[in-house]
């Protein structure tokens, strides 16, 4: 049997799990992992089912079909563990780009990674320790268009699902975002929304506070606002420089990324509105 | 409507949770939260559902028993919010008694504390500033067979449904820890399964041990082996001498405790052999 | 022999500790605890050291003051655990004060609350079970001078080195602020500077963060804006409302402001412009 | 300037730092961190200050000998920053040797790996990308001595003053453990002394913890028993197979080991018996 993991989310009303656990017993499905939750906020219902069947894709794709029209759902369906195809972007600061290439290669996070694009060389000799191409595309405000254009096509022809920011020193445009929206992870250097912009680590050095952290989050066209996915802090004292912060604060950078991908990949987030839902 | 709460366990199979959303379907009932684990160590299925329907008890039960004797299952039907009558049993440390009573009345602990037992009377006054009953009962060798008769006297006559020894220095009998089986919850004042026995923070401290911990589980007979529901531990560095060890632990005790007795009284909890189910 | 803590702050430069060191060991000292620091960003040296002398009061400050002139120092010398006089400010919410008390007659915290101040009566009873005289000081906008006067009047009438705001619901003008400047200690359900103003745990679950958070600060006249002492934060997912926020906050506040709390009380906390040195 | 870094122990007395500090104001020195603690357990006082001096190695140690005879002191004086040369030790498992490797490249780690030691070829690779020569040690119970023979050769042809076992699943015998006394550091992949021995993450989920965390210790010939460094823990819950104990306990081992390592090097860890105080 091959085993599948179902997604979905529609408006909420009984007998949803009724129904799509009568088209999984039908197809003689053992669930394994199940998760769902009814947002009072949204009004919207969402589920996560981890099922092992005999059933090939499109058996089961025609047998839910007509559940998922009947109750109005977004929905998708894929193998568990599937390695989502991922293009890392970067610039020079190396501890997320290597945190993702080692876990990838422990077999702890479930992507491919096809290719690295960095607007810097300064990558190159890691990503190709771990035989992933390098790509680099610099980017100035001249040539800004051309290089999103570049990287369009990197995901296109890579067949990448997911991209991910891994200390990605540049703002994508509105278009970019909007064609590739819900597929974009990046990782702010703050406990968001504190110290949104530059420079994070030198306002909350300023601020003094106790705790830094970083936020990992779907990126939209509306800066440093896009829904959360994961958040992670560590402790700070009065006798931390700036710079030291950004050293202790590197490593929860990498934490809270890896985490964010990996649960994106598992198809463990669904987005509601400026919100998500994590089935961890 | 009606909140329900359902619980259960049975041997894991296709088609559980289809059977049982039919029953809830069948009556009208919208699922707000629904938990379920399919235990690969023990071959157990574990579920947890809240749903509101218009049915009332004799209804729900009488269309569950079909399906939960098909199923050999181990289930319960308890209404949301429902306050578990509680004894708490207390020597002279009053902190975790005061977390407990203080939660009760702002409404954050579902239980209903229908006595505190004290083998001391140093906390009568906070007891009774609760406006709950306090018993002494002493305990010494000679007397503590009548002690735990007249214990077991007062759970029966107020109803109890759950025991918290929260911080009772005395060690329960073979024959009263098998009458209350999965009814009493202890905390432990070190992270099991390190520091068994006295003087855990004593021995921690000669350890020199980076992080003390509390530990809250079920009694059984094997002192100090029962399933564990729930640890937390706290930093703590070579300057802290046992006795500040003591009362940092306190913080850390009350607030285990705390949650081992919510996630109890919401039926959150479910026993996998000599391990806990926990669905937060 | 005396148990003295002595606190000071001055312009950095080389000798500082050797010449406070050679005054306490002119007066057989033992030096039982000591930290110090050097803010690189303000360029002042801050020192905490607890020594044992059998020097009383008169003989210390005298031997200290050249000492504190040549340095141009700040300084202040009290014996180590001595009750710091404070006044406790509440409206309805009872988690803080319950905490506050509980930890003082627990010997955890080295305060004497001389008096209680709520705007509502509701905390009355909690108040004098610990014995605490409570003075019930409504507050509209008409009657705040009046409020703010009686509220100083307390203070000063009961010798208070420390106020406490305890979940107060009021904001305090400018002018007490000023008159009060370095002794109020606020604690803000909020993980500062994401958050400000009312509300909170409502904001933080409008931009779905994962972490919500409290921070323990000194009041000053620009509202939430003053030297952070303490932070903490508490993880949270999708499932919590914001009621739940607020309840989960809870605990979280009162750790962070008892925190805080102890550490002003024993001279642990010292102001470095807009930032808090603190010697843990 | 140079900076410098001292660090003592003794029998604790007054005076002690009154003439240390005493003999670095009379060689200019501006002391830019200090931190102190003196053992009630063990009556002994240590002491770690970071100064910047014009003085040479041979003027300060010159000035601060008699004051070490006299108070009796183990000490050793070092340049801040200096890179620690150091060997790494390994198996098969990537995660800790990356993490270090990784680190020092980025300069958030002062050491200096001159040699990577693996019993098994699998991190050859890793070693060599980081530019740092892999020896292939194969160790047997006939060549066990051997072994250790030619591991103590490179240890000391590369002029190693430390080694650490990165998940190096062979035990030490007591003559290599003697030899390098308190120059090895091991991580053990269990919060000690819960679950010492072997295959802790299997331990750990029959006992169903609900935190599994990691060790760093000196290494002794007392088996498990070494001085603790530092500790991490991180929560688990029901779902997890052992399996999963043990990827998520790969994140906790790297950094738990990343940080006793880079405090030993900063000469932040003294040894007081069997514990440890560690200047953070």
């Amino acid at each position: 049997p091959t085993h599948w993991v179902l997604t979905l989310s529609c408006p909420d009303r009984p007998g949803i799990v009724h129904a799509v656990t009568g088209v999984l017993a039908a197809h003689d499905g053992n669930i394994t992992e199940s998760q769902q939750f009814g947002s009072p906020t949204s009004g919207r219902f969402f589920l996560r089912v981890q099922v092992a069947s005999g059933a090939d894709r499109a058996e089961l794709e025609s047998a839910l079909a007509p559940v998922a029209e009947q109750f109005d759902m977004t929905w998708s369906l894929d193998v568990v563990g599937r390695a989502v195809p991922t293009v890392i972007m970067v610039s020079t600061a190396a501890h997320c780009l290597n945190d993702l290439l080692f876990r990838q290669r422990s077999g702890a996070l479930p992507i491919d990674v096809v290719a690295v694009v960095g607007n810097h060389e300064a990558l190159r000799p890691l990503a190709e320790f771990y035989g992933v191409p390098f790509h680099h595309v610099p980017v100035t405000t001249a040539t800004k268009a051309d290089a999103e254009a570049r990287l369009l096509g990197i995901v296109e022809e890579s067949g990448a699902e997911l991209v991910v920011l891994a200390r990605y020193m540049q703002i994508l445009s509105d278009e970019l975002c909007t064609a590739l929206s819900g597929r974009v992870i990046n990782i702010h250097h703050s406990f968001l929304p504190s110290f949104k912009g530059a420079r994070p680590y030198h306002q909350a050095h300023d601020r003094g506070v106790k705790l830094i952290g970083a936020t990992s989050h779907y990126v939209t066209g509306d800066l440093d606002e896009g829904p959360i996915i994961e958040q992670e802090v560590e402790r700070v004292d009065h006798t931390r420089h700036p710079s030291d912060l950004v050293g202790i604060g590197q490593d929860v950078e990498a934490r809270t990324l890896a985490r964010a991908v990996r649960w994106h990949a598992e198809h463990r987030v669904l987005l509601d509105g400026k919100r998500t839902v994590v089935f961890r």
